[in-house]
């Protein structure tokens, strides 16, 4: 891709309701822009982000042996009286009504309708087990939207629901969730921690989040300086309630997922049965476990910034390199450039080209901000077939003699050094 | 994928709202579920037709040079006041306020949002011209959803929308997205149709629709049989408007895509301008690409089917085979399906394996309903190592010996034949 007809407009000064820095940087790098508080609109940069997270968390869920659905956001009323849940969830469901008078909902979250589903078609054990999952837009009426992809009004959820005959089966998928949890956000370069925590709106009998540390995070990660255990908990000081030695630190952090045992809330109120083995009827023993898509971006750039910009873990980056040509009036320049765009190109290398006509300094920061984790700057020495490689994180610099080194071993020699 | 753990149930009978070819076929080969009238609900399979549909549309914009973003549902009703289509759009567009007030509405196109985003950075010529597009939900309160995935809800759509400094580079847009809408209905395997057609609620100069000719189509495709012209219009014969000749056949057909010159109704009424080399403030000229993305499931299964079910097109396939081992309780058979089945996931050959414990008649029976173009089945011949491979579309059954035959060299024999 070439920048110069890219759109990917980046911001000197992110604007002022911004006050968190990944809020600052993702609108200052052009990731996305806001239509309205809590309602974001993602730029191609941006949405190639959130194709990648996505894609991590498609490979994790369906190694686990999830099977991918896609549910609708409408979402009946009447399917909220049947769970019990209408008056629970409260003003934070979006609702109206069609020109049929029909009370509808944009769904905040989706264990009626997966149930409504699973009961079309499971009737037999024969049918189970079954962990089924979308990746999807929710919608929620925040009263107060803030910091930028964290809290908002429409957001991305991965949500997955397991069905299984019985609380081992139950057991058995918790885990394989938990251990495709933990993978996912591993890959992410995230720094996070797995807790107990209780079940609230969800019901049921257990329940993990996963927290990742960060400055804005409005949850509270408790960590004892004496036995290490993690835990959550009020904002006050406790004691740890492992070792239950007193001194323990108090970390902000962001929930990126959340993962509970259901059992069979859903199932006796919306009755989704199933015929056992022994010909009984037995209501589903159910599992759903979120993972808030959208909030990703902003908890990974929380924990991989510094003051120039983002610094995009390698799976994560929208880009695998960032190209820079210093100056596209030099002939020589563009010559070495083009060789290294097109070479890369069919090595399966992406490659975000800064060929835009603007000043070196310019172009250095703005390569900063956006975070693409190795850089190559074409420059005067192109005369020489030489080029720098920098590393995004490290800012070490490395000048390369294109006669005599391999390019793509030259990355994959970065690649590995950064792993 | 194993049949006997995939969640794809066949239904022997559609139910009886299910009125056209499509909407029958689709709930029996498992591929959605209605919600409520107008709102779908998609099964593991439907979304791998739909995620193949989806690739296809965007390997072409990509290659027409789009540039892919995703915009909100919720949009500002004030931004529709902006455009003054707010009444215009009328009831047909989901209304509702949220908890402090504000007029929010479910994006039923986005023209008004992507003007809002273009807007945000578009100031200079050097920024045009540019075509970003999205893969997204639309919503639309509709008094009558009927046909399945035909006239829904909530239904999926890709838009585009192009920005040119002037009418020459519109037309350019609008050229390079025709042909890239061409390539992707043939690629789809559509028999398809490209009308000039009316601008009505989108405003702008020139307009075409790209309809599919199907028995329960809405619109109309009127074909001259004497010069050919094909052209949209009325339910009344009309004489053609190409030659003047009175004989015209007219065809019911599905709307899959509409493109139009919007020019600069938006960008005048909602401010996006920009300043031209002359230093000159000028409208950004707009075009904008609309597919019907969910609908072409429906679409493409009324034109690729027979009495026993779906016949996939080779593209748009869930699976590119299905592997049916007859007798799963038989240790020669299934010893010959696993390494089928294990040779073909290697070579990247996406499987689909029932291996389930059913007669043989249901096998084939939903075989042919669920319509993966080549069948591979696993019967009594196994204990010579002789398999049957079998074409959905002509029925045609070939024994392979596979000591003999190299089992991924008929398969793409099989393939270069159909095509």
């Amino acid at each position: 891709m070439r920048w110069s007809s890219y759109h990917l407009p980046t911001l000197k000064e992110a604007p002022q309701d911004a006050q968190i820095t990944s809020h600052k940087l993702m609108l200052r790098a052009g990731l996305v822009r806001m239509l309205i508080a809590g309602v974001y609109l993602y730029m191609p940069m941006g949405l190639r982000v959130l194709r990648r997270i996505e894609s991590i968390i498609r490979e994790e869920m369906d190694a686990a042996g999830g099977q991918e659905v896609l549910l609708s956001a409408i979402q009946p009323v009447e399917l909220w009286q049947e769970s019990g849940r209408d008056e629970v969830i409260g003003d934070v469901m979006i609702r109206f009504e069609d020109r049929k008078g029909r009370r509808l909902a944009l769904g905040p979250t989706h264990e009626e309708v997966i149930t409504f589903l699973a009961r079309q078609d499971i009737r037999s054990y024969r049918d189970l087990p079954v962990i089924l999952y979308q990746i999807q837009t929710k919608f929620r009426d925040e009263l107060r939207p803030r910091f930028g992809l964290i809290r908002c009004c429409e957001f991305i959820m991965k949500d997955a629901y397991s069905f299984d005959v019985d609380e081992e089966g139950l057991d058995r998928s918790y885990s394989a969730m938990f251990d495709a949890y933990n993978r996912i956000f591993s890959r992410m370069g995230l720094d996070f921690a797995a807790i107990q925590a209780d079940t609230g709106v969800m019901g049921g009998s257990e329940s993990a989040e996963f927290l990742v540390p960060a400055p804005c995070g409005e949850d509270k990660l408790i960590i004892c300086k004496k036995c290490g255990a993690r835990f959550g908990g009020e904002e006050t000081a406790q004691s740890c309630i492992s070792c239950g030695a007193g001194e323990v630190e108090i970390l902000p952090a962001i929930e990126v997922g959340h993962i509970f045992k259901l059992g069979t809330k859903y199932s006796e109120s919306m009755n989704l049965y199933f015929l056992d083995r022994d010909g009984k009827s037995k209501p589903v023993i159910m599992g759903c476990y979120g993972i808030g898509v959208s909030r990703l971006i902003s908890a990974i750039i929380e924990q991989h910034n510094d003051e120039k910009g983002i610094i995009w873990p390698e799976e994560i980056s929208p880009f695998d390199v960032l190209l820079v040509t210093l100056n596209p009036s030099d002939a020589a320049m563009m010559e070495v450039s083009s060789q290294i765009y097109e070479q890369l190109g069919q090595e399966g290398v992406s490659v975000l080209w800064d060929d835009r006509d603007l000043r070196a300094g310019v172009k250095f920061n703005d390569a900063d901000l956006i975070g693409i984790p190795i850089q190559i700057i074409v420059g005067k020495k192109a005369t020489d077939n030489k080029v720098e490689i920098k590393s995004r994180a490290s800012g070490e610099i490395r000048v390369i003699d294109l006669k005599d080194m391999d390019l793509s071993q030259v990355l994959a020699d970065y690649a590995k050094g950064r792993k």
